[in-house]
């Protein structure tokens, strides 16, 4: 794999994008001219521009770290994209379909052919491929597995077998084993006859020769600041921390933040070592949840290529309108048992989404707060009382704060005081059912073991819509009708 | 500091929590005895149980990660937290301090004195102080100063005078200089001398020896697999990644993401090495603000503490609930507009509430993606057209669709063809404002040089908002009334 150290700066990864699009837009003109029969085609095959931009193009993506051909791929247009990727050269197709989004690797997958897709697969590690597997066709990964020698076959097998949020997904197989009987000028020497060490490696493993257990990890600081004589037994870390292929990926990032990993060795229920997990996997796992987040709240199913058709694109955000959509004929069903109140007093229509609006804001600003609590471990049987209590006190707070705000609005366009009064308990009493739901809901889904980000925020304005205009509407029938 | 290694799994830590909230329930149920006068005070000082007690939790802290108390210290209501807080041995308050989040930092500070604010100071880097720094009285940062040696006191300065988000506020200044005219061996063996290498050291910074100027890397994987007779020049790279204190955060973040980092130096522009990132603090650095998004779209201005009081957590949510009771009372004036309308026909009260409601959500899913894509540097003058043509085109495809849905259920409800009709168009015209708002306004907030993220979603929904009551009532105003 290409070594970062090649590129100098980010700048210089902008610069790229900058130069291949100046490039293919050349390009893009040449052929517009041939389009237009304004140059002979056979002219333009020959022409010598022609061939020396592409020359150009190639040599510029050759350049490039795959991170940064990915990034290139991911911003450009379909046609431009695919046009871009013909010009890579096959050996580096393999890790720059790692390196781009889910979205935009089907695009390329797409487009290639299962020869092609088989060269790119093998030039991969096995947990490589693992990463790849879900976007290829059941023909190339059976081909891939009866191409694969017993030992890569078995862990190719067993890295698809684990689900995509535990530590199996983010393990690779690069780890450097040695013995604790050796003294480190054994080590140094082994280490030099490898002649190469896997990225991020910051510890080597330290196993036992007949289990393969794990019995500590060599951190190289130590390896290097330690006479050569020692043994490796008196200067590993004895007790370091280990993951386990089906602990929840989440819980593993944590690990990662809260001792500042660079890797962590991966052991199974009898301690022997299967694997390790690096930082980089961690960012990229971290990255992405948040993303994930991100897209969920705005309602949509899952990252989408910024290029997609538009028929994709509107099935990717279907699901979420169309639960909006159930939400918003509920709440609308509730206005309707007003009709009659509504009809003698108009302004109620007027007043009636500002209670449903606050309500909802109120709401999801606990809920967030919540959901954050639970994904960090915060709350417990012991604290859970506590925070009902504060933020029940706020919700009450904020009601007379700004139902006093809306009551003296509503008093002022209307000059009516029971319109005033009216307004002011229906905000007080919807930001009270706000606190309570912004609280039941993600805790509950917390307890059926579903995600709390996961809709929660939906149900909530749900909740906080339907509740509002009943409170209003139904205060407003009581006491002004 | 305490290394990682000493703690053996997650699983460790949230048992570490349970705990030591079990010793704290036993020292709360002896304090409520106390209270309630079932057992004379100086009994209860005497009292065995109690000092055991307290030397068990004392002795729990003591064996933490400094990660691990800070994470207990987090999910403990303000009484408690502060009971143990005081339990903690004062030589690790620095580096605990430096763990807890924002919030719960502000807390800790307010109970401790100058000196020991200054004595937890003095035991942190001069870039750990920095990070610190913010929350420190102004007179705790003067003493501070005055206390370091010149050397020290300018790195400080320097650290302190760079703004949050940038390279310089993640810089830290732990790095392990080499020339590049030594032999390995030679390297070696100052390693071997210097007895202890900083965390996250994953390659030695080749500087030349008169202008301080960085040369290159030495990666340790490179010093340890090459002959030791060979020159740091002749293996170093000589090209690395660099970074320059002034880039932003964001960017060096995704050159670690992109090219797999642990570490990057940091020089000035004269190529002088004057620190290092490492990515711990890279890690720290995307978890915070992909935190800060999530706070933000719920309306909440910065991260708060569980256990804050009523008054400063609604303080807290105020600003945004403000900014949107303003856009709710412009939608109520826009359908206050139409009270003749709604007076002649109350289902458009029951109905406009649909329309403005997934105007909304359609427009947050497409305002999301191009948060994202601006993020991720995709958007630029060359595809924006794409973009804008693939949205219209969507809200298109669902204003049809979605517009047919909710035009036939008036229709079923009302049995009113034009009133269904109204509602269709009206769907498909606010989808239509809702693709063109949630493009426009991330993209003009970006060419601000705003942060996208922040606002722009309550835009957004106030635009829907307003223009689905506004083009449905107007609708129906002309074709139904």
């Amino acid at each position: 794999m290409a070594e970062a150290e090649e590129i100098k700066t980010r700048e210089g990864a902008k610069q790229s994008l900058r130069e291949v699009t100046a490039l293919l837009q050349k390009q893009r003109l040449i052929e517009e001219l041939v389009h237009k029969q304004q140059m002979p085609r056979h002219e333009l095959v020959e022409s010598l521009v022609h061939k020396q931009n592409l020359a150009k193009l190639r040599n510029k993506l050759d350049e490039l770290h795959p991170a940064d051909v990915a990034h290139i791929l991911e911003a450009l247009p379909l046609g431009e994209r695919l046009s871009v990727w013909d010009l890579v050269k096959a050996e580096r197709d393999g890790e720059i379909l790692l390196e781009v989004s889910d979205a935009v690797r089907e695009t390329l997958i797409e487009h290639m052919d299962s020869e092609e897709l088989l060269a790119a697969a093998e030039t991969l590690d096995t947990d490589e491929i693992a990463d790849l597997a879900p976007d290829l066709p059941r023909d190339v990964i059976q081909e891939l597995l009866l191409s694969l020698d017993v030992h890569k076959r078995a862990r190719l097998q067993s890295a698809l077998s684990y689900p995509e949020d535990t530590v199996g997904a983010l393990m690779d197989f690069d780890m450097v084993t040695i013995r604790s009987d050796v003294t480190l000028e054994v080590a140094l020497r082994y280490l030099r006859r490898l002649g190469e060490l896997p990225d991020q490696t910051d510890k080597l493993f330290v196993v036992d020769r007949e289990e393969g257990a794990l019995v500590g990890v060599l951190p190289l600081k130590r390896l290097l600041i330690h006479d050569p004589e020692v043994h490796v037994a008196a200067v590993m870390a004895d007790d370091p921390v280990t993951l386990h292929p089906g602990d929840q990926a989440a819980q593993a990032a944590q690990a990662f933040e809260r001792y500042d990993l660079v890797s962590a060795p991966v052991v199974d229920e009898g301690d022997r070592l299967i694997g390790r997990v690096t930082v980089d996997a961690v960012l990229d796992f971290i990255r992405e949840e948040s993303d994930t987040d991100l897209l969920n709240l705005a309602g949509l199913r899952e990252e989408e290529d910024l290029f997609s058709t538009v028929w994709k694109s509107a099935k990717n955000r279907w699901m979420w309108l169309a639960v909006n959509l159930c939400t918003a004929f509920i709440a609308s069903r509730v206005i309707d048992l007003f009709e009659g109140t509504i009809a003698k007093l108009v302004a109620l229509a007027a007043l009636m989404p500002i209670i449903a609006g606050i309500g909802g804001n109120s709401g999801n600003q606990t809920t967030t707060l919540i959901i954050r609590a639970l994904a960090l471990g915060q709350i417990n049987v012991g604290n859970a009382r506590q925070l009902v209590t504060k933020e029940v006190g706020i919700s009450l707070l904020n009601g007379v704060v700004w139902g006093s705000a809306v009551g003296l609005f509503a008093y002022a366009l209307y000059q009516q005081v029971s319109l005033g009064l009216v307004m002011a308990s229906a905000m007080l009493l919807n930001l009270l059912v706000a606190a309570i739901m912004g609280i039941l809901i993600p805790l509950g889904m917390h307890k059926l073991g579903r995600d709390p980000a996961l809709g929660s925020s939906v149900l909530l304005t749900a909740t906080t819509d339907s509740m509002g205009f009943f409170i209003f509407l139904g205060l407003a029938k009581i006491f002004l009708t």
